[in-house]
Formats: structure tokens, sequence, C-alpha cells
């Protein structure tokens, strides 16, 4: 692990190489995140003709920035490779301060020209030469939340601190993440750092977990990856994380087809995947298929409480999506059915509707569309004051009769009332469907309680929060 | 079956029993509802007080309603059956109009109290003695697009015309699919007839089926359930409309717990789940395991042209996203790779940037983030033109670069010139991702062309089609 690594997460003054006054050009979107993330060091938009970008005074030439550059981002057509390496050789013999690059520019090794290839073994002999450290050529950059640093080109980037923090090997998957996070009821999902490492020509995925995983805000680490020519240490250090925080990891090139096309993108070699497979369960690694699973498991692990067993309780206020519910958990096979006590069972009666269907079987109430937000909540409470639960699904279904704002409300300010009596479990509110209830699951995002679309999808991040839970106490 | 199912769809003429000035009542709703769907009978609410409601003319008694009555929607609480029988005696007396009844309201069998299942055989009593024909109790009613009639009390449905149609068991889950319908990119998918069966009281769920399954404008039946007590004969009703239209099915009761809590919900015995499993497949029944894939492959089967084979080209912008949908493809077994012609990899070669890569593997394109939205649609002209493709997956990233407005509007362009050539072949849109990509999903989707999320959704959807194409072949 390189120290060097911090000065693409937190550099103390950076320049933009090949910055541009178009908003449809990533060099301009690069600087205006850089401006909008609230980076309060100097940042300086350099290309051709030294235009201003964004009020920023340009520069046409690296070597001229007069203030401290210990960042470049270079996001000219990999073309300009030469004119980029000779500004910034003569940068280093007279300021000598730039310690790392990020080449968002694709055109490099990646596409198999020599002159593609050359372009990046030139960076990488550059680098080299100074210490410099680099990632790319053809990612999208990095985000530190923490150090108000975003030096990517997504576009409108939610920049809300949280504990999450993700490792991509393709740009377009950790896009893909950010825009959904973007796009939540909430309008954002809390992280910390986030980077994706391209063609990987000096900093290597392992490398990025390292120094990432070592980040004391980090509290849960994500990866999307197509492969690696060093299985073993991957697992290895993937495993060494997971004794200290949640591990969540989308792999793919799962199938021989998968594998062929994963070679073809980044030359990767997937490997067999069962051995694979079965590495990553035995050091307590979690695998997700899905990008809405790596998402809500990531969430889950970040800020709901791991559970202390498996027995997860089905709270529904209607009958369908709770048998639904109770379908997915079994079929996981990672959940046992809680039995309350019979104290529990009375009190809930107290507190539902006489209509409510009561633990007919055990760990399930059907509470029914006749419950209001409060019975909502009073039933919650029972439950998690009970010790035979562990954990508990909340399912509602909007209705015109109910109000899932007050319900959220009262979710949120029992949460808080039972920590601070030191009761802490995870609850998965799954509240249905679509716009409609989109404010009230802003009120539980808003207060770091993720919420689902779908019973399966909440199930499945339950599942694995148990399964992280698990192995941490067998000591895996 | 029995043709007065008909006045549950089309009545002329019907009034709203329980009717209510409070917009957070059943009775206001459904009140709305059947304003605002453009039903052009008269609509009358009847309540105790006799209260105007939304500008209509109230009335105290369901004798007194001068206009023809065919349908009578219910939504007063259970303990008013007597009163609601009462009235309803008298009307049939003199004007012996009313044909058919929604039961909206709940409290009847399913609550297992004395008094529930009393109303509900005074209920049954009654219809049996005046041939009139009954839904619920404990549904939330009936639409007919078709017939500008929504007599749910769901709020906000979008009205749109279709061919999808959807028989459920549970109201909940038929809540759920209307507004994840309103919440899709376009604000609305396009369907025919919708009914939810509740208690199944009079109407089970199997007369449902047949019914609908023989609208004419009903080109794919989609159907929740939780068990049945007649599993041959609603497997041999499905199979017969099998024959004509896609049927998809979601039945959950899957595993023993879910098969518990079914029994409880609405004492459906779900039966051997592998025995149902096995007999679906056997006559073409599409079978399906989340809603989002319920409603996925509903909307493939009704707009999209089923394959003639199950050669799908994976055509993308973005490598990982590829490599993902290749996986989920060969884990689904559904899937060969196409071969295209050396001409048609030579055009694609010709309208691509230099960096794409093309067919290596065989069947699969990253064009790379460098396409513009033209060379986008102009690939995909070249593969639905090879005669070795049966279909495509067309998978995009949002970036900075590319007008994906502008590509939505190519593709629709592209089908229907290629429709006029007689060229119809399937394409599923993947759209990566959140908010950002809507506009471009909504104008696939005004154009009858549904996307998708993620590969996975896609792969699924289009996996079922081609399930659904296979069987049809065999003659199953």
């Amino acid at each position: 692990m390189d120290a060097n690594l911090s000065f693409l997460f937190a550099p103390s003054g950076c320049a933009v190489f090949g910055a541009s006054k178009d908003p449809r050009k990533a060099g301009h979107q690069i600087v205006k995140n850089i401006l909008d993330s609230g980076y309060d060091a100097p940042v300086t938009p350099v290309s051709l003709k030294g235009d201003d970008v964004l009020g920023l005074a340009g520069y046409s030439d690296l070597a001229d920035i007069p203030h401290q550059v210990e960042l470049v981002v270079m996001s000219a057509p990999a073309a300009s490779t030469p004119m980029f390496l000779y500004q910034l050789e003569r940068r280093m013999e007279v300021q000598h301060d730039v310690k790392a690059l990020i080449i968002a520019a694709a055109g490099f090794a990646e596409i198999g020209t020599e002159a593609g290839i050359g372009y990046q073994q030139a960076l990488v002999d550059f680098c080299r030469r100074y210490s410099i450290r680099m990632i790319g050529p053809n990612c999208v950059g990095a985000v530190d939340v923490y150090e108000h640093f975003n030096a990517t080109f997504i576009a409108d980037i939610a920049m809300h601190p949280g504990g999450i923090s993700v490792v991509s090997q393709s740009g377009a998957v950790g896009a893909w993440l950010l825009m959904n996070w973007r796009s939540s009821p909430a309008g954002r999902v809390g992280f910390s750092k986030f980077v994706t490492v391209g063609n990987m020509a000096d900093v290597d995925i392992i490398e990025a977990l390292e120094y990432v995983g070592n980040d004391e805000r980090t509290r849960v680490m994500g990866l999307y990856i197509e492969g690696s020519p060093q299985a073993r240490k991957l697992v290895e250090t993937l495993g060494s994380i997971a004794e200290r925080k949640p591990v969540v990891v989308l792999k793919v090139g799962r199938t021989e087809e998968g594998a062929q096309a994963a070679a073809s993108h980044t030359g990767s070699l997937a490997g067999n995947d069962a051995v694979y497979d079965g590495a990553l369960k035995q050091h307590g690694i979690i695998r997700v298929r899905t990008i809405e699973e790596l998402s809500d498991t990531m969430r889950s692990c970040d800020t709901l409480p791991l559970p202390a067993g498996n027995r997860f309780f089905v709270l529904t206020q209607a009958g369908g999506p709770g048998i639904f519910c109770v379908d997915e958990m079994a079929g996981s096979g990672k959940f046992s059915a809680p039995v309350i006590t019979q104290a529990s069972k009375s009190k809930l009666r107290d507190v539902l509707p006489p209509i409510a269907s009561i633990c007919e079987p055990e760990g399930h109430a059907d509470i029914t569309a006749a419950a209001t937000a409060r019975q909502h909540v009073d039933a919650l409470e029972v439950l998690l004051r009970d010790d035979g639960v562990d954990g508990v699904f909340f399912i509602t279904v909007a209705t015109l009769f109910l109000d899932l704002e007050e319900m959220a409300e009262g979710i949120v300010s029992l949460m808080e009332k039972l920590a601070s009596e030191g009761i802490s479990k995870p609850v998965i509110p799954v509240i249905i469907s679509g716009n409609w209830v989109k404010p009230a699951r802003a009120v539980l995002e808003k207060n770091e309680i993720p919420t689902f679309e779908s019973p399966d999808r909440g199930v499945r991040a339950a599942a694995n929060l148990i399964f992280y839970a698990e192995s941490r106490r067998s000591g895996a």
C-alpha cells in the first residue's frame, strides 16, 4: 500500500487537463464536479487555448499554473498524451509537486492499438520515474465525500456522507450505482470513497481495495469486478478487510459465456467461478448478483445493526405481499420463524384492529388495511421488544386511508427511543409502491433507515446481513 | 361462464353504496375514479345522509335512484350489509335492474367471525335469488379501460388502452401493479381489464379468468394467485387461454412456509408447488417469481413480436453491463449466441467507432461510450436485418456525451421503417439508470416499446417470450 493514493482523493490543489467550456464534454463536467463538491483548494482548467471554464482562470500549460498541483485529471484525447507528458515533465522539473494522476480519457491499451498501448506505457514510465500514482486510463475517476472532492465526469452525484465505499473495475457500473442513489427516494445515499480503476495501468484493484479498506470512515466496502490475474491475492485482500467490516462483491463472468465477454472487455481472466464463490464464502465475503442487491446490501450493512440471530418476523398490512415475503425468506434458507411470548401476542391483540391475524402461522402477523399509522408503529414496538425476535420485515401497501408519512415518522421516533434503551435490531421496511410512496420512504431514508421496493429485495439484503453476522460469529 | 360478468366492467348506470365526501374514504375514491375514467352512464352516490359527492346528486336509498342501476359498488362497513340488502331488495322488486355487485368492503368471511361469515352468506343468498353476479367481498374492484370504467378505490390509475388484462386474488398485489405502472417512465402501461376477486363468494378466480381470457382486446393474461381448491381446473383454464394468448402467472405459496401463510390469508390451499410448476410448464403457461417480472413479461408479451428463435445479440455501449447481461442469459439456459454474416460484421465496422469491439465473442458487440446516438441506431439496424439474429438486447448507460432522447427517437423510427418492410423482431432496451434516463425511456414506452432498468430484468422478460414462443411451436 502506498500512502500516495491519498492524493487521488484529497489533493492540495489540482488541475484538469482537457478542460472544456462545452457542458457535453467530460473536461467540463470534471471541473464542474470539483467546484460543486465544495473543494476548497485551487482547481485550474488547462486546455489548448487556455480558456477560462466556469469562472476559473484557464491555462494552456500545466507548467505555468502558479499554485500547488498535487493531482492532475486528464480528459483530453489519448493522442494528446505526448503533449500532456511534456507539460507534466516541465512542471516536475521546476515545481515537482504532482503526486497523482487520474486518466479519465479512453483510447489507450483497452482498444488494443499500437498507439493506444504506447500512450499508456508512456504514462506508466513517467509515473514510475517521478513516483507518481495513477488510476486509469479509461476510468470515470474518484470521489471522497468527506474531503468534498469529486473528480469524476458523472453528472449529478449527491455528495452525502456515509459509510459505504466502492471500488469498481467498470466506470459504467460505478456510474450506474451513483445514478441509482441519486434517484432513490431521499435523492442520496451516504458514502465515503468511490473509485473506478479502468485499465489498472498503475493502481490495480487490489491496491485500491487495500487503500480504501483502511479508510476509517468506510464501514462497508463494495466491489464490482470482472476478474483478476491475481485471484488468490484478491480474495485474501477482501477477506482481510471482511475481518473488520462487511465486504460486498458483485463479480461477473459467472458463466463461461460471461467470462469470455469479460476477457474481451478488460482482458480479465474471470477464473473458475465456483472456486471464487467458495473462497468468498469461506472468507465471510458477501457475494451479490445484481446492482440492486449490491446497493441494498451495502446500504443495509452501513446503517442497520447486525442481527443477533436469524429469527425475522413478518409484520404485513397486506396479505399477498406478506406471503410473497415468507416464500422468499423460506427459499433463501437463511431465516427461522420467531416464536414471540404470549405476553407479546396479547399486546399485539391490544394494539391492532380486531380483524388482524396474529401469529397464524408463528412469526407472521397480517395487521390488515384497517391498521392505522399508529397501529403499525405500536405493533413494531411490541415485536422489537420481544427477545425472540432478531429483526422485522415491515411491509405496507399504500392505501387512501393510511398516512404513510405519519407512519414513517413514527418508525423513526420508535427506533430512536429503543436505541436510547439499548435495543437495536434491523427493521426492513418494504413500502409499496412507486412514486406514490416516495415521500414516506424519503422520511425513513433521510434518517438512515433504508427502504425497499419489494419484499424480495428486502429479504436478500437481510439474508446477506445474517450471512455476514454468522461468519463473524464463527470467526470466518 | 356467465355473460352477466359483463355488467361488472360495462354497466349502463351504477351506484356507490357507502359513498363519502371524505377523500380519505374508499367510498369517495370509487365515485371519483368512475367519474375521472370518462364513464358516460349515470353514477349515483348513496349514503346514510344522501350527501352529494363530487357534484353528483346523492341518495340515501338505492331504491330511490331514478336512472338505471346495473351495478352497485358497496364500500360501507360490513355491518351495514342488512340495510344494503334491504334497499337492494326493494329496488329489485320495483326496478329489477341490478345485474352485478362489487363488494369492496372488508370484514366478511375472511376475518372468520360469525357476523362476517353471516353477512357474506346473506350477500350470496341474495345474489342467487336474483341471478346477480358478485365479486368480493374484500376486493379492490374492477377496471375496463376500453369501456372507460374504473370501479376501484386505487388512487391515480392511468387509464391507457392496451392488451394486458389482470386477474388478482389479492387486492394489494393488484394495486401494487397499477401503482408501478403509474410510476413507469411514460406514466402509464396500456391495459384492458383488471379485476381482483377477494373472498370469491360468488365469482371465483377460474370464472374471472374464463371471462377475461375471452376478451378480444386482451392479448396477454396476467394472474396473481395464492392457491385454489380446484388446482386441476385452474391449470386447464389457464392452458386453454394459453393456446390463444400468453398467460403469465405469479403464484405464491411456493414454499411450505409460504403455503401456510396463504392458508391463513385466504384459506387457499396452495397445493404441491412442484406439481403446479410442472403442469403450468407443460401447458405453455409462463410462471414468474416477482411483481417486476410479472409486469415486464406482460408488457413484453403485449407489445413485442414473438421471437422466431432464441438467438439474441448483445449490443452494449458499456462493457460491465454487457458482461452482466451475457451472464444472465447464459444462466437462464434459454439463449444461444447468434453468428452474424461477414457482411453484417463489416457493416458494423463501417457504422461504429473504430474502438468498438465487434463479435469478440460472437453475438456480442461493445460499441463503447464513444458511440453517438446515430451509431447506436445504425448498429441496431444492421443486427435486425441479419437473418441470424432473432432479437437484440440493446444496453446503454447515460453519459454526458450521448443524446439519449435522440437515440430513443431513432429507435422508434427504425422499428417503424423495419416493420413497413415486414421485419419484426423483439428489441429489449436496457437504459441505465434512474431518473436521469426517464425521458428517453418515456419516448420508447410512449411508442409501445417496453424498456428495462437492468439487464437481468430484460433477460428474464425475453426468456419468458422465448418459452412461450417455443411452447406454441411445439403445440403445448
